[in-house]
């Protein structure tokens, strides 16, 4: 077993504090990897506190990690000591349904094994995620990460960067087509970013006139405050594709409105209640309210190969490991440009 | 101006009584029909009784309507006097959006005009439906009737009909697809009909375990009692496309569960309330809730030409006008297999 250091969180409503644990030893098909990065995401909140019941603890969370390849197992052949490698969302699957066949792992139809706050697939034990200094991933579920991204920016493109690139591409956003980014956090920022390079309007909707700037250096050509009910009438059935980042409850009647026939709005982000959705809403115009859920390991390769060569990433703020608490708090508060980036060498 | 005898609705409380009014000239392009037959829509409950609000009275219910041609404007060039026609949900549109451009004139930019319950494009006079002897509507949205389907068994096609044919054709629903058709009504046994011919393993569901051999009458495979937790349990993940008929309040999200990944949920029932529904219901899974709008013009003649081509009609119940009352209250006891279609020469 490998001691292992890290933060964790041992009940719902305690800070997140330091903790040692420990990791398997590296098996023929896994790779030890050496933690540089780790995203802080939202979810590390819900999860944390148990805003979606059934959390499990302790729990190390962090689910955007980058490092380096410290060893690997005998039967590795796509990474070697000293690789830049990033692990995501999913760290094991049944590999033997028809979407892990297809690469749609996050659909896995027993159910993917996640990151952290999830046992391992035999039962046994907890996973323990990317707020820890190691981490060993079988290989199928390792990412390259191409040197040319800085590591701290790189590290949300595992989870931010997969959930929203992976419906953009699905439903075939491009040029022609207007599409908005609902919420501007470490998701929307992704998702104004993505879909502003694959050609099409971007229009960002907010419920922060102050973001409008941003948002438009980010690769928006519109903001439409969405508090704004003349701003929103105006756009009524003009929209082919909208995400929705946002996981605080909200009216999505409103953004299927701005829908044209036959547009699609897809939600990524999920909040704690249930949405009261009018079939009138999705009747007339013939549209669809579609989900997405993070995305599958040959899809993240492909999207941070185009990040690399594209000179995309994300907005980062770096933070050493003992800020983490107070990070959470003001990413409550949406303080935050636009995701938080743990500096692991603090730990 | 033809006078014209008809039943109608003077406000939402009354009952449905013998009415008289006047129908406009057939101008150039209009056709004159003698109605022999009209279909009792759920929606003329809904719409007679305000329960969707915006009532418009006096009204005279009826959008299933099959008649004969009594008389053609100078332009007309379809249809010529003693012809077997249909007129459906529509009886206008703007005729220069992207939507009436495909012939999708449900869907008309600026609101479709509605056979009744609405009124005339320029604002003038209130549309009068079928619940009448004759109707003066213009050719576009006059369609030909086979006289191989029984005229009253042809009445429903027209908004039942082609309201099921539509998204099942939109979503190329075939050989080698799971469909799932809730409730079996006046639009849920035309889904089982159609689902079956176009070569899909049809599942009904239903909340009366007394329609299981009915419903296999009319094609589904299976039958599934929606009640019972175990055999909706049973069918997780399972199905390529439901098609939801229900306009009662009902909970989305246990058949969203049954959907594969990637399946498609559409809704033809407007229920009075707005559902609650999880994003976790959508997200887990990448599954599509979608809405559908009765049909177009060119598809609803597709509709009843294949319909005559392959000997398909609903199964109706023939009433006299004297009766329509007293059919209301059946239908809302779901006492009815599975259309109650008016005998037009009772008026």
């Amino acid at each position: 077993m490998l001691p292992t250091k890290g933060y964790a969180a041992q009940n719902a409503t305690s800070p997140i504090a330091p903790f040692s644990f420990e990791r398997r030893e590296p098996g023929d098909h896994d790779v030890l990897l050496t933690i540089s990065h780790c995203g802080v995401c939202h979810t590390d909140i819900h999860m944390s506190r148990d805003e979606w019941g059934g959390s499990l603890y302790p729990m190390v969370p962090g689910h955007e990690i980058i490092g380096t390849v410290q060893k690997v197992g005998s039967a590795v052949t796509k990474f070697a000591p000293g690789d830049r490698v990033g692990v995501g969302c999913i760290v094991d699957s049944c590999r033997s349904c028809s979407s892990c066949g297809e690469g749609l792992e996050s659909y896995c139809e027993s159910g993917c094994t996640w990151t952290y706050n999830s046992k391992t697939r035999d039962g046994s034990a907890l996973n323990f995620g990317g707020y820890s200094n190691q981490i060993v991933v079988e290989e199928r579920f390792v990412l390259k990460v191409s040197d040319k991204i800085d590591p701290a920016a790189a590290a949300p493109l595992l989870c931010a960067g997969i959930t929203t690139w992976s419906p953009l591409r699905h439903w075939k956003v491009g040029p022609g087509h207007k599409v908005g980014i609902v919420g501007l956090g470490g998701l929307g920022h992704m998702g104004i970013k993505f879909a502003h390079s694959f050609g099409a309007h971007v229009v960002c909707f907010t419920t922060s006139a102050g973001k409008t700037e941003d948002a438009k250096r980010l690769g928006a050509d519109e903001v439409i405050l969405s508090t704004n009910p003349e701003e929103m009438a105006k756009a009524t059935g003009t929209f082919d594709f909208i995400l929705d980042t946002v996981s605080a409850n909200h009216d999505l009647n409103a953004y299927l409105a701005l829908l044209k026939r036959d547009g699609t709005m897809c939600l990524v982000g999920v909040p704690s209640e249930a949405a009261a959705v009018h079939a009138f809403s999705l009747v007339g115009g013939r549209k669809r309210l579609v989900g997405s859920l993070v995305g599958g390991l040959p899809e993240t390769q492909e999207m941070l190969d185009y990040c690399a060569e594209h000179g995309i990433a994300s907005d980062v703020e770096v933070i050493p490991i003992s800020k983490i608490n107070e990070a959470y708090e003001r990413m409550l508060k949406s303080d935050v440009k636009y995701r938080f980036v743990i500096d692991m060498a603090t730990l």
